[in-house]
């Protein structure tokens, strides 16, 4: 076993996710970052470079030259796999180009622009066989592989109700309008797709209540909202859903929540018992029940599945947070490719090129639909 | 002054309503029960009246009879109004009569079977000037009011965004089929009318929202589930809403949510600030900001609007609950009561029979767009 | 079965306690007002009695007055109780001369201002045979109840550790030095007795930790405080206790915790679990496991102790509050009361006249360790 | 700049905190882990040290061959400072030698086992002027820092009571007996020192409090548990305290309280507000006022003082949590020791050598107060 090599494409200097990439990437200890196209500037790229301890030359100018000179080192040497953090539209070239040359990829959410692209990934990655994990990180947290758990073995019985919530209030005021270069790709349609809010957070609603109920979102109604004056993509969502075993739930989601943080929050009702949780205060799950007491579950307590059980780092009572669970993600990944060069198989735990068409399929069925007044769409 | 003298139509023994108005109407030691029909059946009424201590002669077998038989009373003696806690069916006859007859009304909700029969009370108080207040008693909470008043006065803006939730779990085993008379009539068309949680908890949620944000439900968007076997009423739904001034949402109200035992909540959205509030944690309003931290309100705390300040009974830190946002509708009543008896007039903080006709109104709207899958309908 | 008649002594206009009182023993329809002694002065009392609805010729200007006229009264319009809701000093003579002329009596707390008049009520309450139900109102909570049993049950094991707190911040200033009645008496040693915030809360706390936990305070060591400028009681007390099997714990109680509203909370932990209450969330009951995650009982909810279960009036998820729990605690007195007139015994569960004795004790102990440089005291 | 290059005493494979350590150094990418003597079997250290990928030459059989073959090294591949994770008797020897031979040191707490052992390392530091960090890792947190600072800039006002907690419940049963390593050392004297939870959690408990407050422990009086069977260090502590100021207190520490986690939780009174916060919940501090309405402060929140807002990594809503705070300390210790490269001075944010001191002292005091029946020690 060694340390598995990463090479970045973007997170510059000032990026928030490149940064939460490199430092989850690394609390494991498996993985070290190697080498960059931090920015599309090959002097920013060095820049940024230096500033994380990297040899000059392996900081790129591009996805392309990186994929290129990497190729060219030797084995024992070159990037094992690549970290896509860049905003939505400059994901699917570079995630093509890794994979059409034999590297393994890790991708921010959402995948890619179109649905057509991401059937494309979908097409490569199962022609070469390479890794591609999706960083839906939320489903790293311990208490959200509790929860999934207990719904596969049938703990809560038949899931009957869901209620996603993914609330933020950071795009409360029209702050695309200033320095803030988080909210001003988001809110271009041509840098984030046809979804804003649904494509930034509303894919994390998707994901996380798909991952936990192992249900799927069979037809939804999207009522979708631009609140921020001026906006093009949508900044609200409020949507009826029904699930392919007949559940029906909502789901809301906003960046115009004024004074919300990051309140991404789950309740789902089965026949025997629900589930509530919510990643603000991650490390408690819930659980109400026809005839016991509610119950909390924590990382690191008392009967917990084994897969919950083995996300922690720490012990009971010493709290793991976002980070964390963005680790688990990479960590899985690590697992699945140190497997892999050991010459062995590992099932992936971690969301896949398939989680990523998914989620981009919602985006497209929520604007159809909201374009319709908020009439039905399959997906 | 005197104590006011109450007649109650429904609530016999065994009764969850009845004992709640009970209770409730005599927290504040202004108002007596005097006499009742509360039973079809004079004997169970006698016998529910003697545990009250009520005379017997005072415990009649029919609406029609106590209310024809106190009309007889000299004026010192006679009730001075009707308290209806019937199920939903048995709302409109004894309401309408005792109207007709000059008693002041205190009704529970759903109002009426049909937005018809809301119409004719609506018409009849109008009329004749009698005060009629309907139970929706969750807005007899002190941090609910202290929510409406934060509105009103501007203080979190203009609201773009609402999220209802109410949860519980009580029927989510077909319960209707055991001994439960609760559950019984709460499925029966016959006795529900058209809506079964929608009348019975969708309609707070809905009085909730238009009480505390000040805005009326334009349209609406129903998605209702039937999933307790056999039932021919709703017991579970998913609504989209947007509002007078519009501002969008969603609504989820349960009674299959497993486990919840009375989860009403609720989230607003302004433009400088928001609002959070759950029944089940009554003594707090959570209120986040675009510029500040995070504040909690509590009843008898500091910075209140007057109206939630005046309706805490005891000091800050003590608890008051369910029966006392109750009381505090009771109390509102009586105050208006005692003012005409002193010849003045007080203006209602209480729902009124216009809050009682909007509320069928919104059962009907959702049935009628559950009927056409979840298109919008205006209300 | 008949309504029982209640006399009330002190509790007039503007009084805090009285009118908690009041509603509390009205809440259950069984008590009703008949007479009181609501001031020292005459014209008071009368007035304080019209806003109760009360005739004139009952409300006497003393307690002497009050029981020398019931007294002479019919039996079936006599009162049959005495509620003492005075200040501490006063609870002493009405409480005895109540009990010598045959009245059962309920008395606020601490009991008297001296060990040596407790005994005295002790002994009257044991020569008599009259029912004396001490107001240590958060007994009445039905967590509380269901916490004791659990520990009388053995769930959790053989108790080791304890930790009872119990913050106000009401006198965090000096607000005795403004027209706030309820500090002037509470900072005032010939109104109070030698307890300041112990009096008035310690002994609140006492009382819980032994209602509970089934066991004694068998010695304590003290440090009282005294912030408010100029105070002649303590405003503040830190307390390390030793219970009667060999556990051991803290207490801490505060007047001066400023903020605070009424935050009284224990944590009880035994050798297989633990627990943990709050009295401004009081409805809700932590418990933590050597081997089970953790559980959180509610009231009306599922697996609780018959006396927890029986002590709630309205269905899980609706809150009830301090006055609820105070009239349990009435619930009680009546139903023994009741036993009484028909000429059988109950069992009392309220805090009796020993409770009371117990209480005063504890204060004398913590004021005598204090004195002595917190050195240890048995209780 | 370069990484910094660290080398760790201790923390073999199935170390609790080697790891912690190891993961917290590494979050911000500043400290690379280069060599180790990870056990005091060379091959076992060996074998560590191949699990974290570092060449077999830099895994070392003893501390003193670690210092010793480093200092041979090259100035840019020798480590610059030592990191001590090993059970509390084998912090002393390393510390002492590596700051003999030029190293800084990261120590964990306890920092020595007697407080001579402590003054020996105070003034090897003041001698050497080499940087000494102590991993009292609460003090990362960013909440705990707001809190601090809150204090220091008045905001509170004057202290005037304070109560800290900390229970865990991993001692309940005697799992010394069993394979557990981790109770194994810590239920030994010969290896814990004089304390037992008092010195493992006591000291954090001491520690935060000293370090929010500003203040400093003048006097204490502590009871002490010995609940496990055939311990021969407590297991429990109940402490009075009193501050430098005058404030007064209670300390409750206990690692037999059954079903907790890692409770740590702080209450500090002011004058004019108050501060609450648990380490459970890290991301929340709760404030209260005489005037205004309770506060909850959160990292990236608003109204942050500078120190907290700095020490977040991720924005508002993204949970940090032990790692992270734990990583803070280390990145203070890592901005002061890259400053020193520059030739610059920084002032240190984390505890240092004299807080080491300073918690042995206390370890010191309460153990004498315990022997002479929780008597008055100065501190």
């Amino acid at each position: 076993m060694r340390k598995l090599r990463m090479g970045m494409v973007g997170g510059g200097i000032g990026s928030f996710i490149g940064d939460v990439h490199r430092k989850a990437s690394s609390i494991d200890g498996q993985i070290e970052l190697v080498c960059g196209a931090f920015s599309s500037s090959a002097e920013k790229s060095k820049r940024s470079g230096k500033e994380l301890y990297l040899p000059e030359d392996r900081c790129y100018g591009s996805f392309a030259e990186m994929i290129e000179q990497e190729q060219k080192l030797p084995e024992g040497e070159r990037m094992d796999f690549v970290s896509i953090v860049t905003p939505n539209h400059m994901h699917f070239e570079p995630a093509k180009l890794a994979l059409e040359n034999g590297f393994h990829v890790v991708c921010d959410k959402p995948m890619t622009l179109t649905p057509e692209e991401s059937q494309t990934l979908v097409d490569l990655v199962e022609k070469t066989g390479l890794i591609f994990a999706l960083t839906h990180n939320y489903t790293g947290y311990p208490m959200v592989k509790q929860a999934r758990a207990m719904v596969r073995e049938g703990d809560i019985g038949e899931i009957r109700k869901v209620q996603v919530t993914y609330h933020q209030g950071w795009l409360a005021t029209e702050v695309e309008k200033t320095e803030n270069k988080q909210a001003a790709w988001r809110t271009d349609p041509s840098r984030s797709g046809v979804g804003g809010a649904l494509g930034d957070i509303g894919t994390h609603a998707e994901n996380l209540l798909e991952f936990i109920s192992g249900l799927q979102i069979k037809e939804l109604a999207a009522d979708l909202g631009r609140f921020g004056e001026g906006r093009l993509l949508d900044d609200d969502g409020n949507v009826l859903l029904r699930m392919s075993n007949g559940a029906k739930g909502t789901m809301s989601f906003s960046q115009i929540a004024t004074g919300e943080e990051n309140d991404l929050g789950i309740k789902i009702y089965g026949t025997r018992g629900s589930l509530e949780w919510y990643q603000e205060e991650p490390n408690k799950l819930y659980s109400r029940w026809l005839d016991k007491s509610l119950t909390v579950y924590t990382p690191g307590g008392n009967n917990l599945y084994p897969e919950a059980a083995e996300s922690s780092r720490i012990p009971a009572g010493h709290p793991e947070g976002y980070l964390e669970a963005f680790a688990t993600v990479y960590r899985s990944f690590a697992g699945v490719l140190q497997a892999r060069l050991e010459g062995k198989e590992k099932e992936a735990e971690f969301p896949t090129v398939k989680d990523g068409l998914r989620g981009v399929q919602f985006i497209y069925a929520a604007v159809e639909s909201d374009k319709n007044n908020a009439s039905w769409v399959s997906l």
